[in-house]
């Protein structure tokens, strides 16, 4: 079973190609030659070229954009490492299917459609027409005690995501944002970045949705003895989610893994996201090629992760909510992008005389 | 003649009220009862608490957009400062008015209207519907021999920002954009900076459009010789913006007074606008309220003239390019955050438990 399942990802990380080269240089040279000194929109340009290379699209669009947002419970939040209970993860599910959460706000603004998906939530969700039931357990185990997984079950919620972005592939999408729901669900992913990174679990803790002092010393008494207890091998990423993860992040590895052998562009959230992601670049490394760091996390653990993975976020709005947020607001940054390469005029088309240096060069 | 176009300026400067208490509690309050951990929406949250304070509207709305370009041009350009010759500053205006530049783009993105003004561009430019003349001079004088404007040239150039701002208020505007255009303009906005932060030209001037090293070296040096020469009294704002500053420069600074008196939130695009603004603030310092700091410019005085301001940036996407084009796309993330103030459901609407401290509390 599980050996099946492993082929079955390895057919998917066998799709995604390596950047397309072409069509970057095509971007680039249009890029130069749109009204505006060379370079002068920045990050705008840089994003321009990078979906070049992974659609292969010299004009690349983001019209249909999708956030997927997976949820799921988290055994460890017994040992009080949250400020919330666990209850709270489904109430907030009601939320984004009722509308009325932040990233439901949000992805109107951007035009994106929000796929909600229940990989891992601890109680029964009522049938819902906009909700994914892809339940694997009720909650992860307590990984203070053990393997808050099997790897059979943290299989199946990787090929779970991959399924889903598939699925959106389908239905039509230029680009792709990270969205996580989980009450306790920064700390797997503090273990995961201490686990990868090799920093003291101190240093890339943080207070998650509210932790007071004595709450945040506890959470990274509990990491530290949750990887003391599975010494998770970093040299196996499928051992680190396994032991140290959650449904959700396993999840979000295989949806940005789905969406890569889709050659999607994946716009990956804050803290939680970004731990799916490193699971994903750790696994099969050039999948990285396809990740948009939306924005710097107030979680401190994010930009060690970042860091690690040689990302730049694109924005830093002290955002530490989750939900795929800061992605959906990333999402206007990206579309700007794309406009500006589509809509703007040419020196030629405009009439406009290009910088003194530029004129020596093509006499 | 200046007297009575001073006795004008204060007139509006007295009509800038402080910041609404009441209505910055009102939002302060709704957002710990919206459906997200107290705070975790970040910078969104403070501006929602601004944009109350500025309108005095505790549910506010950035719905009518506009951003404001104002053009002119530099004497100073003579002296090689520049990549680009002054007659791009025409060729620009053009591009803005056939809708093929940048802002023009970013613009229709957010659904902002443009207005574009010429201040002082160095040539006659046609009668176009879309363009409003207030031309003062053709260009500035070169400020290396002498200053740049009269005062009574400066002062009129700030009196027609204001007038813009009175005329787009009347129309309508929930918030307005900072633009500019004009060859060289980061040559007089590098001698503002110097002027009043007191830092040496050289850590204060940056390459402007693309200009090379020893591009730079002479820019730098034809600054210190015009401030060497003009001796601008920093205690006396008028005084440093019509020996160093610039047409477009002035109207920004107007353009601020003007909406503020009108109670509309000003977003500051790059380095020259923000130019702008310290003048406005080292003049009437109460209008640094009004302003939200767009971006983080790739020029490097623009750091020094934010924390001389105590501005700090909303977006760092390494734009040089002006035209209020940063301020554009901070205008997303601005309406992102009111979206989230209104749209959002509170913990009671959507039946879900707050944190356990916070029960612990209204027990």
């Amino acid at each position: 079973m599980e050996e099946s399942l492993k082929r079955e990802i390895e057919a998917t990380l066998a799709a995604i190609r390596p950047m397309n080269k072409e069509a970057m240089a095509v971007v680039r040279s249009r890029q130069d030659r749109l009204t505006k000194p060379a370079g002068s929109l920045g990050r705008l340009e840089e994003i321009t070229v990078k979906l070049a290379g992974i659609t292969g699209n010299p004009r690349p669009r983001v019209d249909r954009k999708c956030i997927v947002l997976m949820a799921g419970d988290h055994g460890v939040v017994s040992e009080g490492v949250s400020a919330y209970p666990s209850e709270v993860t489904p109430q907030m599910v009601f939320n984004f299917l009722q509308g009325g959460a932040a990233i439901n706000v949000l992805a109107r603004q951007v035009g994106a459609r929000v796929v909600v998906a229940d990989l891992g939530v601890a109680s029964d969700l009522p049938e819902h027409s906009g909700l994914l039931n892809r339940k694997i357990g009720y909650g992860t185990r307590n990984m203070m005690i053990g393997p808050a997984m099997t790897k059979l079950e943290a299989l199946k919620a990787v090929l779970t995501g991959i399924e889903i972005a598939r699925q959106e592939a389908e239905k039509g999408m230029d680009v792709v944002g990270t969205g996580d729901m989980g009450i306790g669900n920064t700390t797997p992913s503090s273990a995961i970045v201490a686990t990868f990174t090799g920093l003291p679990v101190s240093m890339v803790t943080g207070r998650g949705t509210g932790l007071d002092d004595s709450g945040l010393s506890r959470k990274i008494s509990v990491i530290e003895r949750s990887i003391e207890i599975n010494q998770p091998d970093k040299s196996d990423p499928l051992d680190v989610l396994a032991k140290v993860g959650g449904f959700e992040i396993a999840g979000l590895t295989g949806l940005i893994f789905g969406a890569a052998a889709a050659h999607i562009p994946i716009v990956v959230d804050g803290f939680i996201s970004t731990a799916a992601a490193l699971i994903a670049t750790e696994w099969y490394p050039p999948v990285c090629d396809y990740l948009i760091s939306a924005h710097n996390s107030v979680e401190i653990g994010h930009r060690a992760m970042l860091e690690h993975m040689e990302l730049s976020p694109l924005l830093n709005l002290n955002l530490r909510l989750g939900e795929g947020t800061g992605a959906a607001i990333a999402m206007s940054v990206i579309e700007a992008a794309t406009r500006t390469l589509a809509e703007m005029a040419t020196f030629d088309e405009a009439g406009v005389s290009e910088s003194e240096s530029k004129l020596e060069i093509t006499q």
